[in-house]
């Protein structure tokens, strides 16, 4: 019997321990987390995203503010913006939404972000500690909110086979590296793997993060593992994983639905990232 | 029928290419590189790669300057040379030869050296920039000797299984990315991997770096990989690779000697990051 690993439930348990960590460091430090959402153009999707950043940050009691500018402008103007974010001691995080226009190269522009406010945990500087295993300041969200959800099962994840289907900065190669911390034995699987389901049936942890709807089905999975969704594909105006739910239900321990898994957990861990950046700046 | 690769040889070639292209940077822009080898206390391991170093700049025309340091220094003193290096526009790389003295943070010391003259291609912002695919100023030498060797093959890299045993800063984590980069489906064990030879069968590319001499027998290998013995371990006074040789040799297509497979090439990518430093700074 498949047990349903409920991100939502996990991700709220977190994002009220943020909040109460965050009254503690206003009580007693007098400093007020605040982020800054560099929003570019008028992207429908961003603007989603944008307003679930804020609502979150609100529901933790993280002040936030969108700096919002119009899809015109250069990259060396928003480089600036960004230098006068790094330099303003009020603001704690700096999130850059992406995409950002075809006319500025957003590597440039989130490579300018300070390594203190990167609650993103994605600038190189951070990037490379993680590989180097040199403590970063901010671990990448997503990956983290991963790591958490399989802890979550109590599972032991040293010495597993553990299979990432999936190589992106966002979340394929942080997460394997933070397996491969955690000594799991891990193996990453991308589009030019031959033969996808040999690979990822050794997998005692399986985590799908490739954007393709139900990609991953139940003879794929073993018997037995822990599945991680974190596809976000609309299907008939539907969010669907990359797993296919039912089949791979059959076979796993734990798996994740979608929506309510992986999800709500990447916001909760920016929530922390965000308290954890007032915090050291306190 | 094994095929042995020669990394003498490959290395030689790289060295002479090396040596042309200082030739021609002397010559058309007058610039000659310049590295600065940092080097604490005594110790006899670190006195002989230090002189090996010297003579291999020398053989392709880098001069080099050995800055000796008393065991006794302190980790400020000592990254206060660094940051004057840095500063010294005659210097184009640095290196900091380890181990260093217990009483200082090495990872304090290296990560103060400047992006741009990080020949070893090991400061988190380099290594960072590996991670993300985001082409850093150098790449660590004996992970870019590798794929050279493998390379040589002529072996198609991408959507093979590649292997990587060992887990290291230096060659095991880089080298499985810069496989992974090169489309290969990418596992990387450790000590805490379960049934190493199981894993290690799968690989049609097994990278060997662990430091334990001839842990990789030949029931561990698939018939036709390419092995890349990346061990350096003395056994009675003779130096022996993590391989061992003769029962990998009855599998494998290809495979490295040690010595004169992993080792030569470490240098000669140490000399072209050098030369490419010196360019960079032209």
């Amino acid at each position: 019997m498949v047990n349903i690993i409920n991100g939502s439930v996990l991700a709220k348990k977190i994002r009220g321990q943020v909040a109460e960590d965050i009254g503690r460091l206003k009580k007693e430090r007098g400093v007020s987390p605040k982020l800054c959402v560099v929003l570019v153009g008028d992207d429908p999707a961003s603007q989603i995203y944008v307003r679930n950043k804020e609502k979150a940050c609100a529901e933790v009691g993280i002040e936030s503010e969108i700096c919002r500018l119009p899809a015109s402008i250069d990259e060396k103007n928003l480089i600036n913006i960004v230098k006068k974010l790094n330099s303003d001691a009020n603001i704690h995080g700096i999130l850059v939404q992406l995409p950002l226009p075809d006319t500025i190269s957003a590597i440039n522009v989130l490579n300018e972000i300070a390594e203190v406010k990167d609650v993103d945990g994605l600038h190189p500087i951070n990037m490379g500690k993680l590989l180097k295993g040199e403590s970063p300041l901010f671990l990448p969200c997503t990956a983290e909110g991963i790591i958490e959800l399989i802890l979550s099962t109590g599972t032991e994840i040293r010495g597993k086979e553990a299979v990432v289907v999936g190589r992106s900065n966002i979340v394929g190669k942080p997460v394997a590296l933070m397996l491969l911390q955690r000594h799991a034995t891990v193996t990453i699987c991308h589009s030019r793997t031959r033969d996808l389901g040999a690979v990822t049936k050794r997998a005692n942890i399986l985590v799908a993060s490739v954007g393709s709807a139900g990609i991953v089905h139940g003879e794929m999975v073993k018997d037995g593992a822990i599945v991680i969704d974190v596809g976000m594909n609309r299907v008939a105006g539907k969010l669907t994983g990359d797993v296919d739910f039912e089949s791979a239900s059959e076979k796993a321990a734990y798996i994740t639905p979608v929506p309510g898994g992986v999800g709500p957990m990447t916001i909760a861990m920016l929530m922390k990232n965000g308290y954890l950046a007032a915090k050291r700046a306190a």
